[in-house]
């Protein structure tokens, strides 16, 4: 069942206009309508002194219009007042400097009091709405991680990392053999004489940067359980979420997500795409639509991060306020968006929001209305969403696993930025090459945790899997699926060593790899791959490796030429450079003909895919493009000649 | 009556030098020199312990030479012993830091015992000075704003800028209401639990920035007028005037010049232009001549701010030393721009300075002579002009008001700042577009604030007037004026909402546009505009505007094609998006069209003005331009064939 | 005789490989073994208590082996109780951050607490291994300067700066002079009253800034002077060194190699090469070879620094971890390293380090063995070059004095510094600069200090020799040697003031010149300079000067055509601009010829240098190189067609 929503915030808006406002909600095929998350201070003006009344009428009025209504905790804005009485909630910037109040997510994920606050607040909320009839749904703060406020230097995240260290480690004798600090003279003699790794001469030991993340993460984790746990106590059986974004890695999204009931993501294609690292000219072309595979990608994480039940919380309905530059969606891209979420698995899919605020930092953000109450363009193409729905089959059952998984650890890449070793390495971008590669083939794909079971797939990808993972090495060997292990896997332990047995440590399980040599390399080296006959420049990791299994692949360079680039045996491939572009086009077409996965070839303007019976062709092009409906498939939406930024759905 | 002077600092020179340097100044042809802004600490070198022997001997030396003296007050650089005093007299940087003493300006316009002294010392000169008869002009500090030191971060500031609001607001509701704090939750119970809106996790609320630079504009003529008003009750009926930065928008000239006699500028073209946005080629091109239309433009504003009484207190004479790359001006720059400025309604030029000086922070800043005492280039210049302003008729009359109009909102420049929507757009840039657009057409402009009448004007342009103002819409209604509005005018409320009516809010009865969408564009966008069947791209600000005016050019554009691009009606033209170029080259011709304004198209080198009876031809570029002076005219000085980097004056 | 060692780390190995470890070091060839310098926190856990044991056992395995140890102190790394009891020892940033514990060198040059425990500390470690037979030199701290920490902005400093500064001046009227105060007000009282030149509200008097640096510099010779004094005391008669690095200038190394027995230094070409400022492609073809005379000049400093003796202690064996990008040397590179440091006058060459780490910050850092003890690619060429040093004559004597010198003076860097004027000016590329274009034609060179004798040379070069030096200038005259003043020669005092007779000062004794006028110019600027009827452009800095001596070139440009751009006599030339390029190839082609000195044309990939009767020829390109070996010359290694990467030496 699909269903539309939207963010909506009485509280900016004269109690006159809720009514109409609710009514035309429902009247535009509106669900769901996501309320509270930054009203804290208006509901509570200092400590203890509440006025519910406001809120009270604004959900009696949605929910009485037939509406159904997400309740927001407050947390990710504390009121000017709990920061005046307890000035040590606010969090502190890596250069020692507090980080002030005025806008929000000021607060450190490491005080207890303000922690305490957090779970005061919501068990209000949670008391006063927890059996009300029209709150369906909570969510818990709001997008853990924007401003960059995971890592907190304060006193209190000092303090809480000490002891995170103690439980972790128990001696520190321990410490000092994972962090390795008989190098410069690190030792530490007690868990108290440890500091944050902010501020110091030369970048610190790089497992106390990947301790201090992994810290920082379960900060984030605890800070949500708090809140979950209160929630469910006073509103039993309604599902809890968090609203993630997607592009934040600072904390570990699976953890966050196995304590809520649903995942659920907020989705800005136009503000991904200005801050994305390709050419002008590739931007100029997505100017107005976006990369196609970017909120595909996030649908797929998220899916995952919910264990199979997911929403978009905030959908982009226009240009928004904070990209460098805030061009317009293409008209028809709402829609669009929308019915790829739902192809991708997605249940809910609200609009962030309503109105368009008059005031304040976001008024620029586009909504479903304007300030003037005018309809704005995404208006028209929700309503077209809502009437299009009724074609869908009902109780459609999600969406199947896919045959190929590619493998998010968060933990690695923490690792990664503790020790980049080369400038404009990035894993991000590596993960995005491999999903929009499998995607150009027509090849749907699970995002998945080396926790996860991974027995069923054909064919399993590790991108930047750094951290060696002698349970997954051994999931992976015994399952049935085809490996590909990129450059770096298994480079570092947990404890951000070399392997004893060089990279790519217990992965060498599964092929007999020994990397004896790494390069981080600029754009202008001019070494090549030869692979197939065809040479191909290599990208900026190169490793010398030693292996006695196939050949596959090897280095065309006046150093060390033939050495190999890409070795395997039947059941594992090691590629030995971080493959992109044409080149990495060709490995997947190899991969996945290897691993018995059929492959089409989209133009980079097409994607299809698949929820359960039906199909999906999206086109994000601006010219007509003709799909290959089977001859036996019913059309339920569309046809086959898809216009540009039109979709059809077909049920074979 | 044109005079020359110059900028002379006897305390850096042995005082056997001072009677011979006089006696040069009057054999060269001066009138003034500027004495005193830096000497507080060798005039009080202890609190209370004051040593005036040396000042009093260099005023008595200078003036019975036959100069006039223009006495500076020093608050600009306070001593050592009063920042150890009272330490919280420096200003705080945005980050936090303390900004030390070391150099000048280190102190918070915010602190009351700053001010005090600052008047203290303003009373003590004028007690001393201002009834010398030689003391004929007062200059009080230098160049505020200079070194970013409008905007201090200090308790003090904090303090003051709570005050502020409770005077402005009145109630904190009202506050409240004016920042959209229901947005984030961001209410306040109290004035005292405001803060200065640096440091914070996010942006803070626009209106937050707004008011504070407000205040900070407040605070600056605040110094400002204690100073003017000891110095008037000590020295009357002495002018009064202040230097000011041209490219200064930290505050509101136009206020500061209202409590002043005549206002002041420095000018230095060599480093303006190293530090604009031109391509190389142009900066190459020129290198040694500066943008001719960038001193014009600050003589024409400053003119204004000193209502019709202007000087340029600090002429560039040759290198500087702070710019980036400092190269030379063309030998003959120095005569130009001292012509230019008499032209544009300068009634003052004064050099800095006489001799460059050995030591300290400035030493590779020219001056008319060299460290070792011969003249530089700028000497033998000086001299020249000294000599031709013989052939100026006695008692000019100024400058006429002007048939065009630029409309500089100082509130409207915070305001772009607080929500700037795109990285590069520029309302500094494009006003000066504007300025060059039409003095490259030979039509002479006056720049106009809000607040001025403009009933006399033909043509009245408001390029980037943000702030919605019914007052000047009103205005512009009632004046026989064509009006050009730019994108983005009156597209927020004095509080920084956006209109109710949408934007340009209350302009809209000059022209009945709707603004529904805007877009920030970046530089690979490929939208243009077609007028008068030519396609020109678009820059990087774009709107969807809904309007029953006559369409006068529309977008060509894969996003909304052919919406319109510009629109009006007899009385007033809106245009939707930010013209440039070519293209605002068109617009300006079709413009003054309209508007009646007789143009000419001038060579980029080329510049004419009228100043009175006289007119004035500038040659700024390396080959000779031949200017078409009417047969009738009497030429003053040169000749209608302008060689390189010369003039021609003539009289009708 | 010449020698090899290499950096060893017993602490971060298991106590039963040391054996292994120390036998495979002397079978591999190699003599030395540093060891001790991070070993701080392991030997002393808390004050006082120490645990010497290990590092015994290590020295005597070591010793027996049959290897002489260099002993490190280890006050590079202060241990974390130190600092926990005195958080005051650490350094304070610019921004007035505290630098924090965690990585190396956390200490502030100017805390006396911390000079007396690195006193202490190595006295304990000098009484323990000052007789040991085996421990036969003495490395104090490493690395002065890296991660820029020579210029600590704590109370500490502040308060030795004052000290300093009232020995310096003994009078604040002195320091008033000297520093300009009566420019801007900037009057000092006391000398208590002065701050150090950070955070101000714009640049400090550059006299400031040259004092701080001349103050910081003092400070690191009077630190390394205490640690050499306490080690001499109980390690009489073995040799003290320091390992400096070749491209930090923030102190002043002739100072501190005065105080020592040798120098050495560390030698990282390819992270040189990454960080210098060639373009691209000049990158590209010396990606895998890095600069051929970035490590020749650096051997040749140091053999100045050292007064004759001096080492590299850390050579690159592969990648490194701490450049933008790190690519590994092409093989082959360790041994043409290693000969081309012998062969400009290298006494040992020790390899950083024994076996790569398995954990820390420098765990991406190769070695010479992996850190799974196979041997990488630099074991083999050590090897090598173990075996060929055979060839050698016994008891060779070192190499003679060159014919050209150029002089590096430390302060005229930091007065560079101190008042830029130029943005991308740089003194280091220009010497570097001149030493290339000088090997380029087989040229030797001498690096020289200020202080130095010249008397023998034929040629002298001053590059940047900024402050006026009258001792200097009366040597040069009064010596056989050619001299070559560069632009801004002698264009500042000893304090910053411009020469009462103008630029270049007491070196116009030298050669009439009398600088005018000075620009630093942007790329763009187009101005050439005409020398022997080619036209050259003009770097980044020009000159307009007033001479009555020959005119050599002469400027072609729109601005002072024609005006001189080289004038000389038959004792001096002065170029009154930045010759680079083919301009100074021509410059030092006519330069040569002048003085008499022999030169080849060498392609950029050969290199030929001479140490006592010992010709060597370098090929560090990608092809074979012929080599013009003297018929009669006997070849000692090598061919005269010399391989890519490869050497011949021979002897006539």
């Amino acid at each position: 069942m699909f269903e539309l929503g939207v963010c909506y915030y009485p509280e900016q808006w004269p109690e006159h206009m809720w009514q109409r406002d609710a009514q035309r909600m429902v009247e535009l095929g509106l669900s769901w309508v996501r309320v509270g998350e930054f009203a804290w201070s208006l509901l509570e003006e200092e400590e203890g002194v509440f006025d519910w009344a406001w809120l009270d009428r604004a959900v009696d009025i949605l929910g009485t219009a037939g509406l159904k209504v997400v309740m927001c905790t407050p947390s990710a804005a504390p009121p000017k007042w709990l920061v005046d009485q307890h000035p040590d909630i606010l969090p502190v910037a890596a250069d020692g400097q507090v980080r002030k109040f005025g806008a929000r997510r000021h607060y450190c994920f490491s005080s207890d009091i303000y922690r305490e606050h957090a779970v005061r607040i919501a068990a209000e909320y949670a008391k006063r709405y927890g059996a009300n009839p029209f709150v369906q749904a909570w969510q818990i703060d709001n997008e853990y991680g924007d401003h960059d406020t995971i890592h907190s230097y304060s006193e209190n995240a000092k303090k809480a990392f000490q002891r995170w260290l103690a439980v972790r480690y128990q001696t520190i004798e321990a410490l000092n053999d994972a962090w390795g600090t008989a190098f410069w003279s690190m030792k530490y003699n007690r868990f108290d004489q440890v500091e944050l790794p902010n501020g110091l001469v030369e970048e610190p030991s790089p497992t106390h940067l990947l301790d201090y993340q992994r810290f920082a993460s379960d900060e984030v984790v605890r800070f949500n359980r708090a809140q979950v746990d209160v929630v469910r106590k006073y509103a039993p059986g309604r599902p809890v979420t968090h609203n993630f974004m997607g592009h934040n890695v600072d904390f570990d999204h699976y953890k966050v997500g196995d304590d809520l009931d649903f995942a659920s993501w907020d989705s800005y294609p136009m503000g991904a795409l200005v801050h994305s690292r390709m050419d002008d000219q590739e931007k100029a072309r997505l100017l107005r639509t976006g990369m196609p595979d970017q909120p595909a990608f996030n649908n797929d994480l998220y899916r995952r991060i919910g264990q199979g039940r997911a929403w978009i919380m905030e959908q982009q309905p226009g240009p928004v306020n904070w990209a460098e530059h805030n061009q317009s969606p293409h008209d028809g891209m709402v829609r669009l968006w929308t019915w790829l979420a739902f192809a991708h698995g997605i249940d809910v899919v609200c609009y962030f929001r309503w109105r368009q605020s008059r005031f304040a930092q976001e008024q620029f953000h586009a909504g479903l209305l304007l300030p003037n109450d005018d309809a704005d363009q995404a208006y028209y193409e929700v309503a077209q969403v809502a009437k299009e729905m009724a074609v869908l089959p009902s109780g459609n059952a999600g969406r199947a696993p896919a045959r190929v998984a590619l493998v998010l650890d968060y933990a690695s890449r923490w690792a990664a930025g503790s020790l980049p070793q080369g400038a404009d390495y990035s894993s991000a971008r590596n993960m995005m090459n491999w999903y929009q590669t499998l995607s150009a083939r027509g090849v749907d794909v699970d995002i998945v945790g080396p926790q996860d079971d991974m027995a069923a797939y054909d064919l399993v990808i590790l991108p930047d899997v750094i951290l060696e993972d002698g349970d997954l090495a051994e999931k992976l060997a015994l399952s049935k699926a085809k490996i590909y292990l990129s450059a770096r896997t298994g480079s570092k332990t947990q404890n951000m060593h070399i392997p004893d047995n060089l990279p790519p440590g217990e992965f060498a399980r599964l092929v007999n790899v020994k990397v004896k040599r790494v390069e981080s390399l600029p754009d202008y080296c001019g070494d090549h791959i030869e692979l197939d006959g065809q040479n191909y420049p290599v990208g900026n990791w190169r490793e010398c490796i030693e292996s006695d299994e196939a050949i596959l692949a090897r280095f065309k360079s006046d150093h060390r030429d033939q050495s190999p680039a890409l070795v395997g045996n039947d059941k594992c491939w090691y590629g030995a450079a971080n493959f992109s572009g044409a080149l990495l086009d060709v490995l997947v077409d190899k991969l996945l003909l290897w691993a018995g996965v059929p492959a089409v070839q989209l133009s980079a303007d097409v994607r299809i895919t698949q929820r359960g019976e039906l199909h999906f062709a999206f086109n994000f092009g601006d010219r007509m493009a003709e799909i290959d409906v089977p001859a036996e498939a019913e059309i339920l939406l569309g046809q086959a000649k898809v216009a540009p930024r039109d979709l059809v759905i077909w049920r074979i």
